[in-house]
């Protein structure tokens, strides 16, 4: 859990302040162990069969070191879900950087797609979340919200190219943004599951082809 | 489980037979209900969340009841999905008779697509499945061999619509059947999770889009 105090320099009575600043250092890194270790493990060996008490000592922590950090494991799951998401907007936001249109969606396409290892264990990730928010809609809702949200970007891009004359198909923007992600969601367990059929040089021209389709 | 003793009608020391007809019908009607029964638990409650006893329960079974049936939960959830790729596939074979080319393409992937409430129901399974396979190579490999399977599938009604001139593009038939394919598995997950964006007109006019685009 990350700390509720306050933390304002100065202030007496905000007592997580200056004693505790290289703890708090700490246990931000230690966080980010712990998901980097969790994104592993559920590649690896999935997230149903381990426990907190297991990632605990894969890690070398001794055995409840995980709870300050994560009280559940669907507390865990959803940081290590959450985690991914980040980065990948966070990688789409650099590979972006000021350009519009075609060009922007193509690099946020790029991000979501499970285009290499790293992105492939952000894709075991997402399907173990699936997975876990069957039952519990307070995790579906983010996902649901996380995909709006990415819905909304594709959509922004779309506006911006038919500005520059680059998108201009009849198909309506929200029906390309949908077609889009349904295949790039489809593409998070092909790559896992049916890889020889997903391979980045796959995954790229099958984008190719789309965005091309859209100066029609 | 189902009996391991080949059921040989009159051969004598073929113990399963005259007497326990009845009892293997049973088991069999039994095996029914505990797979549609763990359909719709998945679809409200997820699969993580509960135990075999609990699904026994559900059932109005006695606890321990569901042993002789599926020994694991696993066996359950593997059993769960095979059931949700046969029927699919037996729906299709139902549904394209003897027809060919682009017309049974269409119908094959209508009923892998989560067009309506109980291929909602599926998609659920299918995700649940994949979130326990993961960390299990032999259930990542049935769905695999079955992706496998429908990908020939696909393939095969491409080729017969080729021969019958409605198949023009230039691009590959593999490609055509990943892509297809990478679209219908994506619905799977948005159906449950954004099903705002992933109705069935929705999905019926991105595969009529598809198609159609086979003809240039």
């Amino acid at each position: 859990m990350t700390p509720r105090v306050a933390l304002i320099p100065g202030i007496p009575g905000c007592r997580a302040y200056t004693p505790k600043v290289p703890k708090i250092v700490d246990k931000a890194v230690r966080r980010d162990e712990i998901i980097a270790a969790t994104w592993r493990i559920i590649r690896t060996q999935g997230f149903d069969a381990v426990t907190l008490r297991e990632i605990a000592a894969m890690l070398g922590y001794a055995n409840g070191a995980l709870k300050p950090y994560f009280a559940t494991k669907e507390e865990l799951l959803t940081a290590a879900y959450v985690r991914a998401f980040d980065v990948a907007v966070e990688k789409a936001n650099a590979s972006i950087g000021g350009r519009t249109g075609i060009e922007a969606l193509r690099r946020l396409c790029h991000e979501i797609m499970p285009l290499d290892e790293e992105r492939t264990l952000e894709a075991a990730v997402i399907i173990a979340y699936w997975g876990h928010s069957l039952g519990v809609p307070a995790l579906a809702e983010i996902f649901r919200q996380h995909s709006a949200e990415l819905r909304r970007r594709m959509i922004r891009h779309l506006e911006e190219g038919r500005a520059a004359g680059e998108v201009v198909t009849s198909e309506p923007d929200g029906a390309i943004a949908d077609e889009l992600y349904w295949m790039m969601m489809g593409l998070q367990a092909m790559v896992l599951f049916a890889p020889e059929h997903a391979s980045g040089r796959r995954q790229r021209a099958a984008l190719e082809k789309i965005l091309e389709s859209l100066a029609h």
